[in-house]
């Protein structure tokens, strides 16, 4: 099939679909395009365009932009990242408990004597409340697991999620904010959909215990920015670790920046070296599925927001 | 049998040992010492005084200062910190890998595009080399595991650590410092000793890898400061992750705390709240032992400046 890649062709994408085969081409010829832009780089889609993969797993920007069109078909870039971002959340929630971004900002020894009793181990029977426990939820449960954490799961479904000790539905931890009580560790990892846009607001972090952490590696606007800095700047909560964020980019001297218990990357367990090496061949799997009349790999309902299909049922049960 | 717990006796060390039919009595009575201070708190150790039991895994401290009399037999708290030096240690792997230094020293989105091509991720087939592959070693392995690294042991006899790709005696890495080119990690969990004092120089240094990150979990004067801090301005490598560094406590102003590339954890790895919650045990079932007329499970060699003897092989090789 003839392809365009848009914004910006990545050479090893281009290159992994031409030896599949398929043919570079002009956005007016091409059948596929590769989408690995933001929200306001994206086409006027000519009718020749069939579908559309991107380059991230989330695509709340495109949603929200309104361009989500269900004139195409649509992929996107799940799974692809569960072992970057999985890693990436693991290292938020070490870095957290074991209060890195404290120690980093005074540079002095003597925040030793805190570090010392306020630091939290993974391995001392700590709890873990995974919420949107999809593909890269089950990366990181492999990740915890010689560590002896307990996962709760979060889901949509509630479908139970195999390793964790419990699983709910989203609905229930909405209805039931005690059960957020019950976690040391908070990992988001959700999608942003209607349904978990603000999830985490001043009423949860309540719920939480006063030395729970929480790590958010899924969307940004899963949490409320000016609630989760009074409960960090009030001891409501230990902790965050952020690899998300709102806004994104997080403005040079927002209050977030200054709060030593607030260790944070700039979005980036997902990076673009990663992506490049690793969409070419979902791209390549995709496209052949296509093809073939089948659904793809990682195809969704553009209207219902989320993975309408997936090989994995838990990608599925993540949202 | 009667003990005495010095500088300061802690309650749930000395409950235990009481749970288990020992008497703390006044230094003069004691026919063992629990030591939990460093070497200018050392007592001068009556007559009736039979063994020592410290509340750390290193004694360097008390062997510098020639404490270590062969008068008595020592014990040390080997194995007791595994769990969470190993995860310490993981930790700062994760957080050098990742940058939070750097980000967390510049409080600015700007640094993003650094870590987007800068930063490396575990996952991604690293080479890890442990120094003084022991019961840390083996436990950080674990952690390591669902990573899949690849890890190249160092320990003093050579003798093959399970789980190892490969396993060099501590003697071949100083005669062939090319060895160190091979490893993403080099993580250091080496005691201190005359063979081990000063390890990694500026001429170790300059035979890793430029992408090489060095951990040091063991004790500082494994690692030549100076060259290290030469070494990371320079790029040498390409960073550092230091729990333990020379000197300690490490001064306000030490261009250590500048460099953005070294994270470090104020000697934190092993906590006092973590001794306080495990030493009880080990020196109960290191009483027993003595008075059994048995080896001590971490008994020591004071004169050979290692665990003479060990329940586990791996305690013994580690060194």
């Amino acid at each position: 099939m003839r392809f365009a890649m848009l914004p910006k062709a990545w050479p090893a994408v281009v290159s992994a679909l031409e030896s599949a085969g398929h043919e570079q081409a002009s956005l007016e010829e091409a059948e596929f395009v590769v989408f690995n832009g933001d929200g306001p780089d994206f086409p006027d889609l000519p009718a020749g365009v069939k579908y559309v993969q991107t380059a991230t797993a989330g695509v709340d920007g495109l949603r929200e932009a309104g361009l989500l069109s269900d004139r195409v078909r649509w992929a996107n870039a799940a799974g692809l990242y569960s072992d970057s971002v999985a890693e990436g959340t693991l290292g938020l929630m070490l870095g957290a408990a074991h209060m890195y971004k404290l120690v980093t900002a005074r540079a002095s020894w003597d925040v030793a004597k805190k570090i010392q009793y306020e630091s939290q181990f993974l391995y001392e029977d700590k709890t873990v409340m995974i919420v949107g426990a999809g593909g890269i939820g089950l990366r990181l449960m492999e990740l915890l697991e010689p560590f002896g954490c307990e996962v709760i799961a979060v889901n949509k479904s509630g479908r139970a999620v195999p390793g964790a000790r419990e699983t709910y539905p989203m609905e229930q931890v909405r209805s039931e904010p005690e059960l957020w009580g019950r976690a040391d560790f908070v990992v988001l990892l959700a999608p942003l959909t209607e349904e978990t846009r603000g999830l985490v607001d001043a009423d949860v972090l309540g719920h939480m215990k006063q030395t729970a952490l929480l790590i958010n590696a899924g969307r940004g606007g899963l949490v409320n920015t000016d609630d989760l800095v009074d409960a960090l700047r009030e001891g409501v909560i230990a902790g965050a670790g952020l690899d998300v964020m709102e806004p994104e980019p997080l403005p040079d001297g927002h209050p977030l920046w200054g709060l030593e218990n607030c260790l944070i990357t700039p979005h980036t367990t997902n990076t673009i070296p990663i992506m490049k090496k690793r969409l070419g061949a979902l791209a390549v799997r995709n496209a052949e599925l296509f093809a073939a009349g089948e659904r793809m790999e990682t195809e969704f309902d553009p209207e219902a927001g989320y993975y309408a299909y997936s090989r994995r049922r838990c990608h599925e049960e993540a949202i």
